[in-house]
């Protein structure tokens, strides 16, 4: 596999870097960005994980996301993949909520989707090799969090592999995708009608057949234009609780969908991770 | 003059907006964003202006600059103005750095320009006045920054107008536009071939003529591209200490001119500035 650096600039006392490389998963080079916060030399850093939203690649969070200050501050490494594989020969759709910028993380079975889209192997494996190789990761402290599509993707990803991941956080995720528009078209047009297949890419349908993790953190904003029909985050307060997993939802007054809502709350996610991250 | 607000968005307990105009003195329509922090019903605020480089529009800081979380700390407003009038009907140039996106701070004098880019006048009074009237700014609490382009515009607004601006900072500025590539073009290209009208804006050569401010704050990246032949900062130093200007100038080591370099400093710069605007 080739890994190749397309630009490293100091910020915040560390290195913001965008690589690219040539994944075997999906068979087209992904793009995705990691800041290394500063550090002794030799010292092996946990990772917290951000996976993006519809239409983005990682350039959004990169750009808008506010997390380098607290990241220096806690010594946590930030990776923020790409949200599908992308470019010619990849199949693609007119709309902007399925086909490139929208993988929704899963491992698509129908066609034509079914040849690069493989987004859950992509972050569950092939990604986290590389990192291990590339960077100085402890891959032993893991947190994963991300933004609507990429709640969606923290929440799914986080709650399959407790083992991997110590923190699990989400900024106005799709907690379940099988009874929201987006989600049934994404799960249909990926994974064909059998809705039984959709189950493990749903959060709320994972926590009814048992995953489990310690708990939860996620904002919402309270003005978020898609919270009453593509988020509907009680849906996960009500599964939290027959589960008995500890669920912090804070609804945040005044808040839209935007990075402007990410940005504000991101530092104290980061702070939330690095204390369950810690030695 | 039409007033309208293009959009608000919460963002760390205040309000990020931009805002669009017609100007009187561009002729054309001009963009804004102004943050406006939390503050008590009543209360006016002081005012942190910031003008930004080539090529760039109010959006480049709005995303990357994470200055929300310092002005909303220090309870200031932020502004950022556009680089230069656009759309059509304004002349161009294929160039990046002349024409739209490029304005200099200027009031041209020359054909073509000479009609709608007078960047200077919409800086030094047309916004400045529509801010007084549209926002709960405490005008006698003013202080103005911006990077390269804008450091230059930053500097030169500064120097101009003691009396209105109590602190000025600047990131990566253009020190002496009349003595380094970037200006040379700008200003000839704007002013004509008089290099006797270029001095008013140059910062090192309004210095030189006896324009004076209480003190400097820049901060310059030691790996910026741009540093040894367009940015300079040592010609600001050296006028400086002729003029008995006290400057802070930190070089940072391994910074480059992107807004990662920008970034990391704004929230020091914000927290300069409110210093000096207090009370």
């Amino acid at each position: 596999m080739t890994f190749e650096t397309l630009s490293t600039s100091r910020a915040h006392g560390g290195v913001q870097g965008v690589y690219r490389h040539q994944s075997a998963v999906t068979g087209t080079p992904m793009t995705f960005s990691v800041f290394m916060p500063p550090h002794e030399p030799g010292a092996k850093l946990p990772v917290l994980w951000y996976l993006s939203g519809l239409t983005c690649t990682h350039a959004n969070v990169t750009d808008k996301g506010e997390y380098r200050a607290a990241c220096a501050e806690h010594g946590l490494i930030f990776v923020a993949p790409d949200t599908s594989p992308r470019g010619e020969g990849v199949p693609n759709d007119d709309a902007y909520d399925f086909g490139q910028g929208a993988g929704f993380y899963v491992d698509a079975t129908e066609e034509p989707w079914s040849r690069h889209f493989h987004m859950r192997t992509y972050i569950e494996r092939e990604l986290p090799e590389l990192i291990a190789r590339e960077f100085p990761a402890d891959m032993a402290r893991q947190g994963i969090t991300g933004h609507s599509m990429g709640g969606h993707g923290a929440l799914t990803v986080g709650l399959r592999n407790p083992d991997r991941f110590r923190s699990v956080s989400a900024f106005a995720p799709i907690v379940a995708p099988a009874q929201v528009p987006w989600g049934e078209k994404a799960l249909a047009g990926y994974l064909g009608p059998d809705r039984a297949r959709w189950a493990e890419y749903d959060a709320v349908s994972l926590i009814m057949a048992g995953a489990r993790v310690p708990e939860l953190l996620v904002d919402q904003g309270d003005a978020d234009q898609f919270l009453g029909q593509q988020l509907r985050p009680e849906l996960l307060r009500d599964a939290c609780e027959a589960a008995g997993i500890p669920l912090t939802l804070r609804m945040q007054p005044g808040y839209d969908h935007s990075y402007y809502f990410i940005s504000t709350f991101m530092p104290d996610h980061i702070r939330w991770h690095a204390e369950r991250l810690k030695g």
